[in-house]
């Protein structure tokens, strides 16, 4: 069938095997590699939508999770879904709330038909099968939806993973068919198997065989070391269909980006930008920096001289590091501007080192600069 | 001599006799009365520089003692003062100090030479003289700044009143002597006198003796009943200097900006805006509005149909109450904009009825409106 998003390959660097690509949807075009900020609860915290352009390329994401339990999708829907919720007017996409349901979540039962769970903060009893995900991620009306999936932790044994997988794999097969909106609304598989190579490619293989327009990699960032993460990559990287978009959940450091776009992938999600911002940690050029540190209290330069972001082109460390240090919220957005922005930029260099056949030598450049080590890029 | 700001009366309203005039400031003119948005840590709270223009006519205010204790009045000078701090090209009033060391200090001793109290939070032992207050507003650098003054209890007897407002004279005098940048700064004199007409009048005389390029109104906002307070606006509004800038030191709710330029009152500040906001409370033309409370969760209308601001114009109340109600740091900007805007646009309103000698009928039309009844306007 025809799918309301595409892919469209463009180069592949010839040093690393990165792909430089576009990715059509029906609110934007987005060169990939592209970070997408998380806005959870239908806002990427501190930040307007006017802003939200500025550090983003367009394309944000919502967490179905959240917005089901707060205000509600039909709270949502009655705006004409996220979009018209938080006035945002560039592309979406929303997860699938399994993730949320596996990790906030400290009591739950799976069950064939969906899992039964306890509200991450009052404790009340809920419920979500395959088709409640995708029936509320059809009222939220994002571009590109998620298959609702089992999460289950990195080092789960072969067995459960086996059980697992395959589970995944009939509820990805039960959200494609009660997907209400499929010429609007582009669905994704996720692939799971934890670091079992053979589950990998079985998932990958049967949810090929459905036929999705993305395919998403899921259970990475949960636990695992970053060789294990960086391993698979590699291997995914080798059987993941061309044509199609491969978005890594969940992952969004520098080191993680640069090494997941030299294995192929195209599209990034993470907290840690707005997150490290709320507790008063800087993304720079020259490494992470805590910006709340006295250090800071009369250094008269921005908080990262090579960017040309609003926050660094208007304020020094030290003013930053008195809006943190007195917990006044405009450090919070300055920093969550500013660490966004730095990864935009990011992505952006790492599209020209693909473009120039490069990226493995923009990989050892940034990281020497970095400051990041053999030891600490393995963290 | 020859002071850096100055006052020019344009129209005194034949209803009421409430002024409307231009206060010149080395960073602006500005049309009175004037609300002052505060910035007590050199930020409005979760507004950028850029924001506070939009919500403000361009003149704001910043706390002494809060930057004194931090980041320090050293660091703030560093930057060329608290407009080189936080990037601010407008203007900029500082108060003294004296507000917080009676207000927030728990312990304090108050000797002829300045007040020994202790730090609101870390307890440390703390020292302030009226050439401290003034030096460290020197540092601050802003267009107009405040003499150190005791602001006791509104219903202090009158023998310590005597006493208080005495010493405050005396450290007026001293401030005005140890001002360092008079041409650059315009230092005001503080009348108290708490409910005392005579000491009132004794304290304006005698500061009107040392001559000062405007006068603030202090002691009132502090526990007394709003009828005292506007009976002592009233006693003031007949024998303040015509000629200079008339201050009504902490004082901003809508009642109160009406009430207070019907008596003459040239300038406001208060917190009240984006403390409400904060909280989760919007002023509207309506009257307040608790946007947490679940009746907003399906109003598809904006926070007040009657204004054009950012927030207005842009997001629903359903959509600003569910920010609030998950604790997102966008629902305080919003409303923190929107309240310093509603404020602004009627500070505005205020000018246009002066200018057209009818703003006793536009406060009874406002007051309607509002939903102030005779008995809530007195609270």
């Amino acid at each position: 069938m025809k799918y309301p998003i595409s892919y469209e390959l463009i180069h592949v660097c010839k040093q690393t095997g990165a792909r430089y690509g576009i990715l059509h949807t029906p609110h934007g075009d987005f060169e990939t590699p592209i970070f997408m900020p998380v806005g959870t609860q239908a806002t990427v915290k501190t930040l307007t939508p006017e802003e939200i352009k500025e550090v983003s390329q367009g394309l944000i994401l919502g967490n179905t999770y959240h917005l089901w339990l707060e205000p509600g999708d039909d709270v949502v829907k009655m705006h004409g879904g996220i979009r018209g919720f938080m006035n945002w007017d560039g592309a979406l996409l929303t997860d699938s709330g399994g993730f949320q349901v596996f990790s906030l979540s400290k009591i739950r039962k799976i069950k064939e038909e969906g899992v039964e769970f306890r509200h991450h903060k009052s404790g009340a009893k809920l419920f979500m099968s395959p088709e409640d995900s995708i029936h509320i991620q059809n009222n939220l009306g994002a571009d590109i939806i998620m298959s609702f999936d089992e999460c289950p932790p990195f080092h789960s044994d072969y067995k459960y993973m086996k059980q697992s997988v395959d589970r995944t794999i009939r509820w990805a097969e039960r959200g494609k068919a009660a997907h209400q909106r499929p010429d609007e609304q582009a669905l994704f598989g996720i692939v799971q198997g934890g670091p079992f190579k053979d589950l990998r490619k079985h998932c990958l293989d049967e949810l090929v065989k459905i036929d999705f327009p993305g395919y998403s990699i899921g259970g990475l960032s949960v636990g695992e070391s970053k060789e294990e993460m960086y391993e698979m990559l590699e291997y995914l990287k080798t059987i993941m269909p061309e044509d199609k978009p491969r978005y890594l959940m969940g992952v969004g450091s520098p080191d993680d980006l640069i090494i997941g776009s030299m294995n192929g992938i195209d599209m990034f999600d993470c907290v840690l930008p707005t997150r490290l911002a709320r507790h008063g940690s800087a993304l720079t050029h020259n490494g992470r920096i805590i910006i709340r540190n006295a250090t800071y209290k009369y250094d008269m330069t921005p908080l990262d001289p090579e960017c040309d972001c609003y926050a660094c082109k208007n304020f020094t460390k030290s003013y930053i590091s008195h809006l943190i240090r007195t917990d006044e919220i405009l450090g919070a957005r300055l920093l969550s501007y500013h660490n966004l922005y730095f990864l935009k930029s990011l992505m952006k260099d790492i599209r020209v080192a693909i473009k120039n056949d490069r990226l493995k030598d923009f990989k050892e450049e940034f990281f020497v600069k970095y400051g990041y080590t053999k030891k600490e890029e393995n963290k």
